[in-house]
């Protein structure tokens, strides 16, 4: 059979960077891509083959968007699942599927999955406002998740002890203890129509300590094969617990007792796997089109060991991007800068990343440093 | 000093493959281009800032052009010289630089260039017409080419005898002694405005027996140190007595008896270079956006053994393209497709070209030939 990829219309909800990336790498098979976003001036916007603006939330404009395409995939969960939903009735291939973009929207959601389902996770309470977390001091230190509208380390608060428990949402919410990691990790993992299922090797993320966003990555993850292997098995029995059909990020705790707990889980490219686009055989780009498409999956081996640093706008400044440090850092070897075409710059908004390639562990984390603290985002 | 290439327009004239190319390296870099190509289809149309459909060759299309941006540069030679002489005079930074342009449109000017400059070059005669050419049977067997307009393989033809003297073209032309290589080499070279020069390692070009055209590429070319040193050195050589800014690639061949020549060069992204996007510390077409841009060169170091398999539309195809086996390859490691968007398909036309990685240069060479046996652009 001969599919002919390049007649068909991939429609993708959300321009930003992860669609801008999924363009660049949709390239390579002439993929006939249209952008549906709510901001006029999206990363996307002069990469596609056309672009709508148009509010991701509102049914009509969701349904009118995937109506001309023939697969209808997603780069941010915050959308109208009642439009795919509609669209998935009327024969469109929407990939992740629209039940599992529903469930994935409200964490309260995803963590009942995990516990009908059997994946490990951290114990949880669910809450309906600020009134009542304050019923369950008992449960802290923990951490206060808002059941919706959380992202990019939004909607997140850790509550360590009652004395903070004023930082609670008043919104419906979930409660969930603290975990005291060791590591934390993240695989992705792809599946296609046709049921075959591939994982990237761990990562391993270091978070920023106050802004809950990825400060550094570093691929492979320095845990042994055995977590290794127990983390890729891990985020298998989710996709397929799902049924998913797409690219799925699972970002998982290791305890300090060696046990995998699922945090929390992203049906779409993913931060933690920008380093694929050079580390690795496939990138995460092209394996989430792969996937959805339903062409076979890429092999997803190391090429090279690297870190992957974030590009934040640094604090202090808004307005038009400057980039700092930019002339000395591009001269190593294995630097690869990515910026997302995003005009204004405003404190702690991803402006782009770093990917740094490098043989070696340790060499590679003092690069990454020296990277992270070369190139500065400014206004 | 912290240059906003961000803020730079880059105007690119040609948008075909190779300015798609260019297009999808630049996206890393946020870059604003703009696209100047007589097809309404052009391989750039929908992935380019701002895409004018104009003549080339025309001085006002190009002057008007190149007026609104900061930075010129070509994807093609045959261009309206005269209009970029006037944008360079008006202050314009147009790269690689219009007196080189003019005299690469121009073989006989290319090969006088090298004997002017101690170049090593196979010898040749000018000949004015096919009558002329008939004169010079003592020349025999030798390479007739167009002075001007050829490309991709057209107004080259070999003139072995006599009796072929009528394949000769009629019009200024040049008649080159037929030299019997052992290989041929292809080493791309670039030069920023700061005078920093980088080469990467020499490759070996297999042709197509009958189509003149590249059909396979291998990375690095089976030759000593020695030999891609002097080919490295020869391409630097080239590239300074130019003075040229830009990216530039060298064709070489290797004389049986050791020698390298030059045969022809090309100011721009090449064929020859393509691996370098999967196989390369850096790839030739971000090469060549920091050589324009005035940026640092990237390092050009391997990061793995390629073969590149040139795509061309299959004889006896014409109309809309269906690839065949593609499902086949992209399952192997190491397999990267590029399709470069063009609509119709034609015999011979160059429609994508696959890169393969192989750390074997046996394997490497076997997984090229199954490559290209399996894909397959047809109607």
């Amino acid at each position: 059979m001969h599919i002919n990829y390049q007649q068909q219309t991939l429609g993708i909800l959300g321009g930003g960077q992860l669609g801008r990336m999924l363009i660049q790498s949709g390239i390579n098979y002439n993929l006939n891509i249209h952008i549906l976003d709510p901001d006029a001036n999206a990363p996307c916007k002069n990469l596609c083959n056309h672009f709508v603006q148009g509010d991701l939330k509102d049914y009509q404009t969701v349904y009118d968007f995937g109506k001309a395409c023939d697969v209808v995939s997603i780069e941010i969960e915050h959308v109208n699942t009642r439009a795919l939903y509609q669209l998935e009735k009327e024969g469109k291939n929407v990939f992740p599927q629209p039940h599992i973009i529903e469930m994935i929207q409200d964490k309260r959601k995803q963590k009942q999955f995990y516990l009908d389902h059997g994946i490990p996770t951290a114990p949880f309470l669910l809450t309906d406002d600020k009134e009542d977390v304050r019923q369950h001091v008992e449960f802290l230190p923990a951490v206060h998740k808002l059941g919706k509208e959380g992202y990019d380390g939004r909607g997140v608060q850790l509550i360590r002890e009652t004395a903070e428990l004023d930082k609670a949402f008043d919104a419906p919410g979930l409660l969930e203890k603290f975990v005291d990691f060791d590591k934390e990790l993240a695989v992705i993992v792809a599946r296609n129509e046709q049921g075959e299922v591939k994982t990237f090797p761990s990562v391993e993320c270091a978070f920023h300590p106050e802004h809950n966003l990825v400060e550094f990555l570093f691929s492979p993850a320095t845990i042994s094969p055995e977590t290794d292997n127990k983390a890729q098995d891990l985020a298998i029995e989710v996709i397929e617990k799902l049924g998913m059909v797409g690219l799925l990020a699972v970002e998982m705790f290791v305890t300090k007792s060696g046990e995998i707990l699922v945090n929390e889980i992203a049906p779409r490219p993913h931060n933690s796997g920008h380093h694929t686009i050079e580390a690795n055989f496939t990138s995460q780009f092209e394996q989430h089109l792969r996937a959805v498409m339903g062409m076979p999956l890429g092999h997803t081996g190391i090429r090279s060991a690297a870190a992957m640093v974030n590009l934040l706008g640094e604090a202090g400044f808004t307005g038009e991007v400057l980039v700092e440090g930019l002339d000395e850092a591009i001269q190593e070897k294995g630097v690869y800068l990515h910026l997302y075409g995003k005009k204004l710059t405003k404190p702690f908004r991803k402006m782009g990343h770093v990917t740094v390639l490098e043989e070696d562990m340790k060499k590679l984390r003092e690069k990454a440093q020296r990277i992270k603290e070369l190139i500065k985002i400014k206004a």
